[in-house]
């Protein structure tokens, strides 16, 4: 963007000081907040802003998306405890509470983008809290989703006979605590980008989650990429960024 | 791969029992081989074997490239020493020493992909060991690569001025090092998947890159995700892998 | 203070002992004590005595605000649960308790300090309960307070829009918790002497607070100082001892 | 600064287009970067702009200086080895390399400033090369400095006996390792603004300086803050940010 | 296993597509899952497949046991908490809870193994979960067991009064909190496989059995194992993986 | 004990068997154990037996006491619990329970040692709980003691003005949280053994008395000695064995 | 060993006093020093004293060594440097140095034990060294060793290949730097004991095999166990611990 | 020292302003400091000043050590390389240097105490620099000392073979790395004051002296101090602090 051009074109009167605001608050990040209602935003980046719901009061939890309700269908919120739900749903209508992954969303039906579907790969069932905290959040955001839940490194032949079904998805997303094995060995089999996902999930030396991540972020296999432990909606947002760059007419409008 | 069928097929003399050896002999992960001579593999998923020289000998190094060779045009060495270097030349042709990044290649420049380019950002000066590890892999992979250097977040204007440049990539590598706060920063501008490496550099509470690493997996923009300190060549793959996603008929002969 | 000229003063009749006493009771640090009663202190330094409950029984905490308010109108305890508060307005009247930021304070509305401004500025909603400590003890000690809140670096456009508000403040206090990014962001910006707060909000990888801490210690921006994680109380001291340098003459009579 | 009412006024002639460019293009940030040349930015922050050493070729650095010294006078550069100093005293004239604390500057001996002096208080003299780094940042920037040097607290008595003087500073930089007590008992003896560096000086269970610095955190006197371990300059630039608060009217030109 | 015989013996018409089909799908790890119920498994490792319960619903639990001991009359769960026991005991019959080490388990008294005992060697009655953890997993699997608790290091006779008997055990494991020391000591007086198992038990510097984990792998007694803090289901494997290749007759089946 | 003339004197007749075994069932360290009834164990070393309730049930702690109280007039039990003191108050008889440093003990008021005071120091309200663990345990050991509560460096006017009592102390035992910096100041103050207890009073980069802890170990006041986080129970009792070094002619018993 | 027996035996002459002497003094541990020349150890116990040169000069090394010499064929020393190597090689015959992983040993041809083969697996090429520590150690012992190098979790057909070799080893050693996932996947595909090593290869937050330590401590597949970082000494020694295990005939005469 | 008492005196005339200037001038710690020369502070607390060379260079350590040599007969500088023995030996007169444990010392041969000796006790050959520093130190102060060298609990005979000779010793260093355990089992075995000094012998997951220090913190036998990794120097001052108790006679004129 050239703001000289810009101002040349006002004074000329080539361009309203209205239109050329407009141009001007959008630089360089006027609206991209997170906290604030931004109706640009999910056009352009293709999802929608999610609440977080850690140290925050059911209160604000509810303000915060009765205020979203009224621009937006979907809504998502992340951690987000029973009583955040509880005062949540008193305000805003269709809101689903998934209480083992603690999610709150609104699913907007019509929301569905034509791209390929996004794994989500889990060792155990102990990680199932956090895998369908990233498959809840691909759904929300609009993506095909798959589900391989329980193919851990003890037993290899089972994440070995869904290595062709993974390689044809758009980005898969691997769900792992303890030694967090698993993403080195679907790094090693697929082509496709993977992000890895270190759950809290194991006691005394997987010092909540410490071991998996160091494990997966000195993988052998090239080309893991990790997110924070227990963060299942960081990685499905990642493989979203991901998924939409395969529709790159889509991303020209932005 | 559905191995009944194969069996019927060799029952009704349809396939042969060594064509049928071959077909499951690469079953599950028969040619996927990190350290094997594999030409299967480069062209299924898009890049070379790479080596990495930590904790290898001069001798060795120098012994794996040179078998390599003999089937490749494309080598790449990463963490090079002035003696691996000189070693590997020795016996093999057109080897590229760089050694600031320590990366040891032989280009081939018939090599290219028709991708959108691939972007390394980096904070400061400090950095551009990592950024170059990064920059010349892509190369090496032959994907388009756009270098922008030294627009740390103390001075934003910078970063916020190649905004525009960065959402027309295919993937773009953050690397930082002291407090890691550039790929939050970015990753609040863009809608691109975004990759950061932290970096050793900092000092004292920088503890060798671990305040920028544990900073980036908290990132507060969604979607960001993180490779091992100072692993440039980790999210130049990565990337490699996201953008190759693009050309899903490249993909479909794998 | 020169003791040989005074015990020169007493020998010579030129003070007397009970003088001389008062004077050398003094020296070195006699009237600086934390926890004893100290009407010289609050004239001296400006601030009130603070007490810590964490740790106290509310029994304690009510007795030592109760001795306070024998000689005092301002009182101040910061980590108050519940139980402290009820125990300690049973004995001292006129006792705010905000449950929020566990803070139990009595105001003077007398005491105002002709300084500018402290502001605090917070990355998320997450964030208040810290933001809110530091606050309301500005406001206790007599400074003036503005609340910036919710200005994180995924929207950069929030911070950039307050920053001339910022530079005309006497002391800048960041909260932020995550990646700890904000600080870096505001010290890049503004001229102003900034205190980053890192605060526990965050799960896995921030550590209670330690990736945010580190980042903060190992800003690229120059001159940012750090707080421990959550001490909303010691940024507003801090802040109100860099504040109070602004006007000399009061501090000629310690 | 109101975007809309200086288009209003280019629109209606009020305002020319060169003018408007030159107040659009400082928002917000646009000369407040670190790395990049930048007049303006001394004469609003009051410090100059630093280099860096870590990491970065003679060669860089050398670069950099000569680049900066076509428009400055006062240059300083940071954790500079010999190799550093000798190159850029090849292209840059009156550069002082200080060995010990590794400091490179070129002083401007018209540049002072009329605010209080800072100190530097130091725990033992295997802490000066850290305590010479804060002194020489702070003198390079152009204000009084003091030394107090070797006052630990294994000896109170020495502390003590300077208590007056420190507390007719501006600022006090208090520079300690091993257990890092010494910021503790001087924020309790004075009024003024503690800063506190942790030095890396110590060995075993001192862990590089992180004992010093998680005590200086956990300080039981309010009010200190802390930079990064080792981090004098750092410390510097932060005091004189506070010094300068004094002074009201200087900034008022920002 | 020879994969071309087998093709040759389909080819040839000697084994049906079926047979080749069930011995190919086993290859090559097929049965080795540990969430998938595996008769095979059993008869070749010699322990039965264990249910991990933290992280899964009491629901979850009960439905793996379940459905387990329609195949299964040895069961096994570890860290189970009450809810786990109730729901799992509504749907299986003779289920033993051990509230205290948190097992349950379903005995096969006519599951007994010809091996030497297995030790189970405590240092402190505050470990007695741990050990009892283990020695509970022991009998499960069918092995002799023999406990030795309360012979710390603190009073040395103990442990050397029982040595004999220890050096008659096929493998001796060694349970410590705190310090860790005894395993050292244990080690330095037998020449049987000692497995140490650190305990969380202790408070402060022991950081939950971090002291006791690191003084076991840096252990003077050459040849000690450890496993994880408060593992003692995985010492108990690993006693038993040990105890049976004394009967190498028994593993040829395999 | 020379093993070797004692058997002469078996093969003599000077000495019977049952003697001899009596006397060499006693080495190298027979009746030294700590859980086990030894009446020896007391006249020799001076203190009692001590129960860590940690990891142990109420029934395991009162079935030790009461089988310890039949041959013992004292008792001391830590880390009680309610549960804990009220069990064992059920089986013994006289026991004192002190809920705030959770100590069940037994007082035997005819034990008394002719010895200086042993001093507790601590420095905040907050640390009470550990100080008087510390307090309970040398008065139940027999020994006088002096308490001198609240004296931290934030005023040193007050731990100032009871060095001379200090100096008068057989061993004093230094108690503090936070920064943990009150040891260094009493190690410089006085000549007498020092044994510094961090406590996990604080919050954030006090890490639960890793801050304090590392601060107290590396301590610039030389001979300073350090036992766990909380540990007053430990500092008593090294207090205890420093203190009876002073009356050589009683352990010449041993 | 009944020491009244012993003593009814002296009092009745059937055994005389310096008989018995003889057999007290071994008790309770009397030869099973490990600096100490021990005839008796190497028989019961199955291995040869081993010399650590860490911290040790070359000097203290040759002369220990010499020492040993005069006692026993076989000498084995780890972490040698070249100086240790040179000056052991002056004072004693027949000592071979390998310099890679750094071991100086004395074989002794005839010491042959008729036991299965342990296997070393290793992920990587530069995980050499220390797999050559753990098989020299174990050829140095006696026992057959086998290797199995290079055969990481990112080609699994490589270690899946061998897995039937592996069953037929009295014990695996697994050797892996980086994620360290290579034991969770051999333990998920043998009955064997297993040991895994981790090893320092990496860089950043494998941090020095902290990374691959915590995976293998937090391994899915039970009953794995694990040395000390870098640690072949140990785990070979582990190894032949148990496998000795398997001819209890031999062990009978300790 | 009552101060009000002193200048009613000065008051009276029946004490000279002189002599009152001399009294309050030692009040509080006057004449305690480290780096200051203090002739009144050995004969008050036993032992010299001691100059701690990390982190100085040789100029100023030499320089200390000459001003020393004035007043003092006695000379002690800990951690001495090389450079700093030469520099000081070219200034003062019989300076010893030890280069193994880097002392550097002045002996008094006149200079003995009638104390019980200090015992060293080291757990392996290696620990030899540390345990040197700590009985040179010993010896300089001028206490009787006694060396028990490579007792470590792997051969539990050795130590227990001494114990006899520890009970007579006033107070017992015990030095060991790696595990730590030998504290554990002295401090059960005798009555005296036991001071634990872990060493950074050992590697990986010793972590230079972490795993021995963490152990020896959380030791199982009661009454064990620690110092802090290396600090053989600490210990050895804070045995003599604990040796000196038992002369009350020499300390009552302090």
């Amino acid at each position: 963007m050239d703001i000289r051009s810009i101002l040349d074109d006002v004074a000329a009167g080539r361009l309203s000081a209205s239109d050329a605001h407009q141009k001007l608050s959008d630089w360089p990040a006027a609206d991209l907040g997170f906290a604030r209602i931004d109706n640009h935003r999910e056009s352009r980046t293709g999802f929608v802003e999610v609440v977080y719901c850690g140290g925050k009061t059911p209160e604000q939890v509810a303000g915060i998306l009765e205020r979203q309700w009224t621009t937006h269908k979907t809504l998502l919120a992340t951690r987000a405890e029973t009583a955040h739900a509880e005062a949540a749903q008193r305000v805003v209508g269709d809101l689903e509470y998934h209480a083992v992954p603690k999610v709150l969303r609104r699913l907007d039906s019509s929301r569905t983008h034509d791209v390929p579907p996004i794994a989500v790969v889990s060792a155990g069932t102990s990680d199932l809290p956090i895998s369908e905290e990233a498959a809840l959040t691909v759904e929300t955001v609009g993506h095909p989703m798959q589900r391989f839940y329980d193919v851990g490194v003890a037993g290899l032949h089972r994440v070995a006979s869904v290595r062709n079904q993974l390689e044809e998805c758009g980005a898969v997303i691997v769900v792992a605590g303890m030694d967090g094995a698993l993403p080195s060995v679907v790094g090693g089999l697929i082509s496709r980008p993977v992000i890895a996902v270190p759950t809290s999930i194991g006691y005394g030396a997987s010092f909540n989650g410490l071991a998996a991540l160091l494990g997966m972020l000195s993988s052998c296999a090239p080309g893991v990429t990790v997110v924070n432990i227990d963060n299942g909606f960081g990685a499905a947002i990642a493989a979203c960024r991901i998924n939409q760059a395969r529709v790159p007419q889509k991303l020209s409008g932005s």
